[in-house]
């Protein structure tokens, strides 16, 4: 289904508003696909002029004999429907729509561009946009972005164009670039998930970059599935705004897609093993890093410097990112002591202390015995090598680029892998440019050096593939549930426990009743000891604030004087729908929050963290895309900022990870099978020296199901 | 005593190992001193030559005549204390070592730096370094930095000579630059501090910045001092590594000072409204900001952008940093509509959607709206401005410059502030120089246009200005101190209740005997109704893992029975030392912890947070320098993550800031009154309806006060 090829390598193209002025939209993308010697034949349309940058021009589509593979739609936006119309006419299967002012301005908009997707799809065509900044591919000289692009193996989806512009950019300075491109601008049919299923299966991209603002109906998911079970393991680098609440307002306003819940991305994107970048240039170093190195198996780290400061700061990033410093062995010690003079230090970080900026081979010689040190992963220079002749006069200089060529040319393939950090990464330095063509990263700060390395050293997600729900629908529940009588979405907490139990949790016993006389009985028959009354009713929400719950009641007859309170604190009117449920009372203990909900985006999710009042007010919760693996579940329980609470802190009970695993699978499972489902909450799960024990349920329906 | 004038302005200036070879460090300094045109005098002293860049040597600095204002030392580290000696010999009052290789290598060094310290001392002189980069002041034309700086605002000290070299770069990219710089090295003698107090007083200094890897004694808490005290409202930004375990190893190693709690290091700095960067452009990015720019008094913005995606990351950076999108009026947007295309967004962020590369005077119209528009606290146009003409031609460019000079003409005092992010901003490009030049400023990217707002924005400490303790030592106290019986550093409880008592704190009362008998009758007689027992004795650490203690135990016979049981559990040798304490018992309620510690860099700090199992699991804890004033410790306790939980949550209790803010007060205070007090634990500190109530109180001893 998602065969984009006409998009990316097509033989004819016609831009429909082609212009001979560069300052117009039509007239950049035409003169960049004219200058790129694009290998197919191209055919400007505009009824205005005879010639737009010495092409013969069309009046209209409907003039340009033969087939068309891709149309370029650039008019006015009151012209694009017809001008789509004629695209579809003749069966012009792609088509990108770079005028804006459709969905990203106005429902009416929308409603414009499902039309015109549905019309091109009739004839087999998909729409690209509206509101596209353009499309490239290196391989079939067709450079439509209206500007100038490096080549490199960066295969690139964005919603903006003036990311694209910045990348574009950041690649120059890094020495990398790009060889297939498209902006899918409002996405209303082709969306980035297609161009990356797309660029995944394209042998030119080795890593691919997305600039992604909001998702198009089910496209998160989808990217999820996609990138967990193809079979290419590219790197993935995904720049994703909504961090923030303003960012996501800035997104609904801009693209229209609704921002996800912000920490469901970062799960799907970690469990996913695609790198969620913060900054345009941040994307594009991890992207070249990834390109260029292997994986760091381990993660220590020698680095060199030519002063103090740099190191520091670099040591500083690592540590944020779990990396650490090597202790190096007494014989690379040795080594560096004979070659180095007396003031530089020899340990890690290895500081030359002024004495490169005298001597610069001492670098080349320096690299070399720590790429092949014992406990070193990586080696990386920092400072600002490559314009010590700034200061330093140009005989320095010459002996920069010396130094250079010894760095790349001493290297072996079992060394252990370079990086470079200089301040004069972006500026035209000869010796950097050596450095920069021999494939080593040359990055201009510290910390975008640590991002590098955090990328590098991220372990790859070790349960790709299809994980498989293991809950199956029970027949026996009308409607596929329990019908609630709640008034609300909520599910009655009896149903709720009823609905777990079926679908096979282990939940503590209860008794329902509405006749408090009764009640006691069956507490009675039920042996229960020292019970928890909650009424139960209808609409009946925070019934803990509701003064609803009674703890702690020992004895029939107090059962009966208790539960006859609670239900005749409701008054007579509404007594006829209120009922009181026992439970016997759970040992105190850590409270924990155990759920599943339904993200808009990625679907359903389970969640885990400290419960009680603590799930609120601390948010220390993790979350994980369902269905789980057993060892996701696991890891995400110690994922939570509090975990050491929950291993036998201080005396302490310790939580039995394969039964806390197994109810986070059980509540993902049971959302992947219920689609009328919308969320879970087990909160407080008691953790106590006999287990874990679930105190309160809440079962949610969606919107469209269940009351009724 | 903090006069380093003959540092920053001297007349005569001796360069003892000053060379003609700009490779050499003694080269390149005396290099940028002759061509920067010194007003002053210059001596080079070097014996092996004649000639030093054409001025003539002297052998020795002896055979200078007349007084030295200034010696710079760059010779090799073992002729570096003969050299200092003879300085002191000729009584001259500065001194900076710029060689490296000694304390920064050995604890010989260290010893070695504080003799030439001592020797100078004895003549009048201080000594700034050793391994320091250089000096530099414009209005004395001195530059002994070997670098061109550019010339501008900023008075700098650094740790580190690279990272100045850096800032150099990012300066010279945002168009501003230094009035005045020292590099400290290793701080022997003259610190950052020291600098910082000098740069406060100097006139040409407009923002103070920073690059301070670790303190000598005491600095942290002076310059903590200093800020709050100085009269000058000058900002200051500080490039403080050390956030993360590995960059504190680092600075270890590299300066010899100890990187302190970081934690305390940004509650001071906050406090003393001291902006903490975290990498050197931001550093020099905000710095430029704080000069050019009011403080912002609201926080609403509004954003430009020639398309979608940098608005969309600066909206998030915003999101992130507390500012928010400014909702524009109807009678501004109804001023947008009449001079904007149709296609532009003109809502809140603007979104001129291709136009403004057309057309790009729209961008000043624009502006000139916004700027003046109600609502709105600042303008930011962000994108590519400056560079349309890449893509769209020479006239454009042309456009585009005279966009920026009627953006630059058409403001009036009162607009509201203007800023520009472009992704051409480290570019050449003519239009942003004129932009630059303004005042205005232009950065890279989105990311970091958020970090200058949020600067801007911040609210000025409060609290400037000395603020007394109020506690005073206790005469009766021996020692200064009640004598721990306790064999480490720790009070015993009882000891530790007591003390506090002594100082006002109001601390439940508590019984306290080795016989089980008397202490049931000392409860009784205090009417204590349902204890809690503790074992007291010296050396018991970690009483509850021991089981030393048992709760909720009542009436007089279970009291004998239950301390007997604790009494026994440690056997009859040791039972001689201990004895039982009594509490009543507290109503269960949040915990909390209260405390105060000495750090070793910023002295005396007082802490708060979530207390019991949550303090160390969570770490949800904020911290003050004491002294507090009553404002500051209200805003410590809502400061937390969790301190939802304190106000009423979920019909919870609800804190007494007054009384927190006091209990937070007095325990700062106690750390000031009294030196030999290291570490004061109030946990649990249990909040419930009857207020707050000290469950457990821990008094910790400096390592050389107390025990007997």
């Amino acid at each position: 289904m998602n065969n984009l090829n006409a998009f990316f390598s097509p033989n004819r193209i016609a831009v429909i508003g082609a212009s001979s002025n560069p300052s117009k939209i039509g007239g950049r993308r035409f003169r960049t696909l004219v200058e790129g010697d694009f290998k197919g034949e191209v055919f400007p349309v505009n009824p205005g002029v005879g010639i737009v940058q010495g092409r013969p021009a069309y009046k209209s589509l409907d003039d340009i004999p033969g087939p068309i593979d891709l149309a370029i739609i650039a008019v006015q936006a009151g012209l694009v429907p017809q001008t789509v119309s004629a695209c579809a006419r003749r069966h012009i299967p792609a088509v990108m729509i770079i005028t804006a002012g459709f969905g990203e301005q106005s429902d009416k908009g929308r409603v414009l561009e499902q039309k015109m997707v549905a019309e091109l799809a009739t004839s087999g065509g998909r729409l690209m946009g509206p509101n596209c900044a353009g499309l490239y591919d290196r391989a079939s000289c067709m450079n439509l972005s209206g500007m100038d692009v490096p080549p490199g193996p960066i295969g690139l989806v964005s919603q903006s164009g003036n990311v694209v512009l910045d990348m574009v950019l950041h690649a120059r300075d890094v020495g990398t670039g790009l060889c297939r491109y498209a902006s899918v601008g409002n996405s209303a049919d082709v969306c980035a998930t297609d161009v990356i299923e797309n660029l995944l299966d394209d042998p030119a991209t080795k890593v691919v970059v997305g600039y992604i603002e909001g998702w198009s109906n089910g496209e998160g998911r989808r990217l999820y599935d996609l990138v967990r079970n193809h079979p290419s393991r590219k790197p993935i680098v995904i720049l994703k705004p909504g961090r923030s609440e303003e960012g996501q307002q800035a997104t609904l306003s801009h693209t229209g897609a609704l921002a996800g819940n912000d920490r469901v991305t970062n799960a799907a994107f970690r469990s996913a093993g695609i790198w969620r970048s913060d900054s345009p240039g941040e994307a594009v170093n991890v992207a070249a890093a990834l390109v260029h190195y292997p994986r760091l198996s381990s993660n220590r780290v020698a680095v060199l410097t030519d002063g103090g400061g740099h190191a520091t700061l670099l040591a500083d990033a690592l540590g944020g990112a779990g990396l650490s410093l090597a202790r190096l062995e007494d014989s690379t010690t040795q080594q560096l002591v004979a070659i180095l003079p007396e003031r530089s230090a020899t340990a890690n970080p290895i500081d030359f202390a002024g004495a490169a900026e005298e001597q610069p081979d001492i670098i080349a010689r320096t690299i070399e015995i720590c790429s092949r040190a014992k406990n070193v992963d990586a080696v990386a220079l920092v400072g600002h090598f490559g314009g010590y002749h700034d200061n330093g006069g140009e005989e320095i200089g010459q002996q920069e680029i010396a130094t250079a060529k010894l760095i790349v040319n001493s290297r072996k393939p079992e060394d252990a892998p370079l990086f470079l950090q200089s301040i004069h990464a972006n500026r035209s330095k000869p010796a950097l440019e050596h450095i920069k063509c021999s494939g080593i990263n040359v990055v201009r700060s510290p910390m975008e050096l640590g991002q590098i390395l955090n990328a590098l050293a991220r372990p790859l997600p070790d349960h790709q593939g299809q994980c498989a729900s293991k809950i199956e629908r029970q027949p026996s529940v009308e409607h596929g549930l329990i019908r609630t009588r709640g008034t609300d979405r909520a599910l009655l907490e009896p149903e709720a426990r009823e609905f777990l139990t079926k679908n096979g949790f282990t939940v503590p016993d209860w008794q329902v009743s509405s006749d408090p006389n009764q009640l006691a009985e069956q507490c009675a028959q039920s042996s229960f000891d020292n019970v928890a009354l909650k009424l139960i009713q209808p609409g009946l929400a925070h019934r803990s604030d509701a003064g609803g719950v009674i703890l702690n009641v020992n004895g029939t007859a107090t059962i009966v004087e208790e539960a006859g309170q609670l239900l005749g604190r409701e008054g007579n009117d509404k007594a006829r729908d209120a009922a009181v449920m026992a439970t016997e009372m759970i040992a105190p203990g850590i409270e924990l929050v155990f759920g599943a909900m339904r993200d808009v985006h990625f679907g359903p999710v389970a969640m885990f963290g400290l419960g009680g009042i603590y799930a609120e007010a601390l948010n220390d919760v993790a979350f994980h895309l369902a269905p789980l693996h057993e060892s996701a579940a696991a890891s995400l329980i110690s994922e939570i900022q509090g975990a050491s609470l929950l291993f036998g802190y201080r005396g302490g009970p310790a939580i039995d990870i394969q039964a806390a695993a197994h109810l986070l699978i059980q509540l993902g499972d049971v959302l992947m099978a219920y689609p009328e489902v919308d969320e879970i909450d087990l909160n407080p799960v008691i953790l106590n020296e006999h287990g874990l024990a679930i105190a309160d349920a809440r079962v949610i329906l969606s919107e469209t199901a269940g009351a009724d």
